[in-house]
């Protein structure tokens, strides 16, 4: 039984986190860390835990946690985590950290990205990015995880097969992205009102986002060479869900099958990619509440481009049923062991 | 290894009992019955499913089933499973109806408010109404299973112990009860179009909902006296939930203790019901995608009356999971069997 | 041309009393205050004025107002208007509260029920209850108007006639309310954010909402004597509209013929009111953005009960569209002067 | 007093119609045709109109309608403005068709995308494509108006200014598109009742949805030679409003003055287009219930590409304002009248 801390335990994505694990077979939690409500009953923040969960919310203190538990998941703001973490934890506990801190090679583009210095840059090299489906073999030595964004997570596995196989002009790739609500976090600001948002559509952070860099550098691998995306992540009036639509200008012509083929190359044994039948789209609603991406692509021969399709739950696959996925493969447990969940509908 | 089949899987209920059964370890579905679907993959109706069923969608023959499968769940129109079963069928096979069709004890009140005429009145003495929490010992010798309407289920779990030990007045209780879309189920009617039912509240049904008698009836056994109530039934924009306000008169002034002692005397050991803290009212949130019903209560003095308050899933405890519920206990499993979800939220 | 300023004018309802005025053809905003967002563009807080509204947000200075402006609306939070108003000011300037401070004829009511010292209770008396259905003579007349809150106007319109001509029980009223989620105010609470309030339902305030005692007020007047309701506020996910089911007992066998005409008797030559054919239930959607209440009744001859029945946009009839219509009134105006706005659907 | 008759007035973009024409002053419609409800109330289908429309719904009869209305709107399914016009009809009234039939110049690209023979291919010459902010002059003259398809003009205004004046290689459009459902129509199909819906995003129509030709039929007008694009359209979960963001490849550098020059050449007077101020991206909720297209673009220099985007109400701008606005241009009045309406929010 893999005993589990979780340092921010109260966000969107560690109350998920929560409910994943108290359906995984083989993990405890045994650690409800939240500045926010230290001494309150976990249940009495998310009442969906009634009489599941009867843990107080704990303050964070890695140190103690490192003393105690196999694992830490930081679900918390960019710079906690690479301010808590030294040699001396590495060496006694798994880190698998939900935010930003170790996702980026490059200290430099981090800092400039996301305005803030680095408190751990000599963990940077060892962090390993936790996209199991392309980084697998580094995930299972791993010590320290950096667990992939919501949209570099749907954005990359759509368009990576094609890149790796040269398919399309890296220099053309323009990523139209859609999320739901809850990507937002739970902190009460104006814009993510209910009034605000219901009824809504916008594009925000056009040309800034921050996980720009993130795209880049995972997709850039996959090239083989440096790249620069048009990235434009929009929101949309639900709760759950992320959709991307990529766009690539073919270098040569290419048929549906041929297509297809790169595809199930690398995808065909991996349980959380569907690759869907000819002529279906990914819809969020086929995925939601489990770790699966759903993708597809359509061949435009008018315009000699192809428009690469995907689906996910950005909760789950966009972040803690990722995070579950890398904890069990850095302990040897099947890779889908507690996020068999099939999708919810309605 | 319980052996189903299920008439009727392309509704919304349908899809939520292959949900459920897919995530249950003991069993497995056998027949994917669908009248509208023959012959095509159920996964191309719900590609929730893609990768999970490869199944194909039958018609429904109710006696080749009961050859070959221990339970039969029908989620179909009204009328539909009084039309199927018959002696036979019940010597070989348990039955699980999520119509109507069985509720009723008086056959002609049911042909009144439905207005058809019962096609085997004969099963109608033998059928044991599912509502686990007060009929469990006549389900686990039961062949055919009423399985409860969404509404009688949340509002009878929510009323039942004071009517039961006599704090209210059997005549004042007042019903007001709101659903989620999905209760309304999958055909295609202008009624049920996203742009009509976003962005608004109505009563329907006011006066004559058919869940009136099914609610009467059992209210009245735990009344011991015959019972009429108002029940008003609304629809709001969103897809799962039901949330029941009901009202009755108080005998007599009573404390908050006196009341919490009546629920936990009916509900201590019940897994599936959750009394909530004093003063946490009911939401649908924190029960959806499981099958608990949350209940809670408070008491007017000014008035002297007393609000009670339950919240569920209207396609889990209100129809699939409780009729998982019923099977378990059917076929001497764990009652929760399959049922341990955490509920999802946001 | 009246002269309009507005003391609060950044919340839902301020913003809605802007957007009524614009289309106004015999009023202009000469003030838009806003202690939030003071010096600030007004169009940058709401770009829908973008282009419309080329003024400045300015602090709350009801002296200067007084001398500048023919009537001043009062968008505020409790207790801000009472604590503003004087003698001098009133004789210079009509003033429409959209606040509860001078809608309870009891100031010690008031007190207990919304917790603070009334600073103003000397003009409790003079302020007319603005209620233009039933209190317009006096409305004609007044210098200060108490805008009545959300719920009241919906409940006070739907059970009125039915009280007044004494054909239901006062001491047997029960309102169950539902509203969207813009009466809920702009702050930025936890409660109020996006992925809260989508997917959810719930009571709020049961058996303690302050807008209890107002109806109470209302409808005691109707009865001819002093009523206790109950009264239970729900919050839906949807941006605008509130509904209410309010259930009464007949003092005798009443036909529908008999309560049409009683509904007629007071409405038939209310252009806001509009009473529905039979057996329409009345919708918030087709309502939104207009100042009209819709109402209807089915009468439950199994229970001896009535349930009346009306919808109306929470921020036009329930707040912005009834000051306005107040201002017609106090102003010698046609009373639907601006207000005579289809409903938006969808 | 301009005489309106409406052919297909009870689906969204019908009822749209008669929401704007019964706030405009100088028009009144005389026929509210709907082959669906012959014979019922108008206000049966739609009862926000009750007691603002007691017309009944009449049949389709363009020739008798030809003798009594100054100008006819066509708010019907493909084909059927084509097959009913004939030169007798319209030497006698205008026409107004919000159907697709007379946008497309070249008739074989019009029959291979729609799929259908056109029935009167010798007046597609003739009419004018009804985007007034650039065929304000031939408008003037028209008799017959080919009033634009909702995501073609969003798009077309969007990109129009740029193209234009060269700024953008024109090989290098891609629009990715997102709208609300009330573009999918008022019929009864699975695929829009509110649970499918809700809680979900998807692309549809994936290179091949009917409004690309339209869109680069346009554009290629602006560009001045021969386009080809990509379009994908996405359906989200609200009820109004079009989203467009658009991107092309600058041609040269440019600065951000340089561009929002371009853009105020075009755009400056016109009273239905707003320019953002920087950093503004359009949203769908400062339009919504208006006939306003409110753009913005962000240059993005590290990829030397532009991002364009654009909202709008896609039953105002995008159908029945449009239309209202291309009446008011044929008959001489002020181009906004009728259509001045604020934005409604939330």
């Amino acid at each position: 039984m893999i005993k589990v801390g979780i340092i921010g335990s109260t966000g969107y994505a560690g109350q998920e986190l929560v409910r994943l694990l108290l359906q995984h077979k083989e993990a405890r939690i045994v650690w409800f860390g939240s500045k926010s409500y230290i001494d309150k009953k976990y249940y009495e923040v998310f009442q969906n835990m009634f009489q599941l969960v009867d843990a107080t919310c704990m303050d964070d203190n890695m140190e103690e946690l490192a003393e105690n538990v196999d694992v830490i998941f930081t679900a918390t703001p960019q710079g906690l985590c690479a301010s808590l973490v030294n040699s001396d934890i590495l060496s006694k506990v798994k880190i698998i950290d939900l935010s930003a801190d170790f996702r980026i090679k490059d200290v430099s583009i981090y800092e400039e990205w996301y305005g803030i210095t680095h408190q751990s840059p000599q963990f940077i090299h060892e962090a390993v990015y936790g996209l199991c489906e392309i980084n697998r073999d580094q995930i299972k030595k791993a010590r320290l995880i950096a667990n992939p964004g919501c949209y570099p997570t749907c954005t990359t596995l759509s368009v990576y097969p094609l890149l790796k196989e040269g398919l399309i002009d890296p220099d053309s790739v323009i990523i139209d992205a859609k999320s739901g609500t809850s990507g937002a976090g739970r902190s009460a600001k104006l814009g993510n009102l209910f009034c605000e948002v219901n009824e809504n559509m916008k594009a925000y952070g056009v040309a800034n986002h921050r996980h720009t860099p993130e795209i880049e550098e995972q997709l850039s691998y996959a090239a083989g060479q440096d790249m620069k995306i048009n990235f434009t992540p929009h929101l949309v009036p639900m709760n759950r869900g992320i959709l991307i639509t990529a766009y690539g200008n073919l270098k040569q012509k290419v048929t549906y099958d041929e297509v297809e083929a790169v595809y199930d190359k690398y995808y065909k044994n991996e349980y959380f990619i569907r690759v869907l039948d000819k002529g279906i789209c990914p819809e969020t609603r086929w995925v939601e509440g489990s770790n699966f991406v759903d993708v597809n692509f359509v061949i435009d021969s008018r315009t000699n481009r192809i428009i690469m399709m995907g689906a996910m739950d950005n909760l789950v696959k966009g972040a803690a049923g990722q995070a579950v996925q890398n904890m069990n493969v850095m302990f040897g447990l099947e890779e889908n062991s507690g996020l068999q969940l099939v999708p919810m509908f309605p």
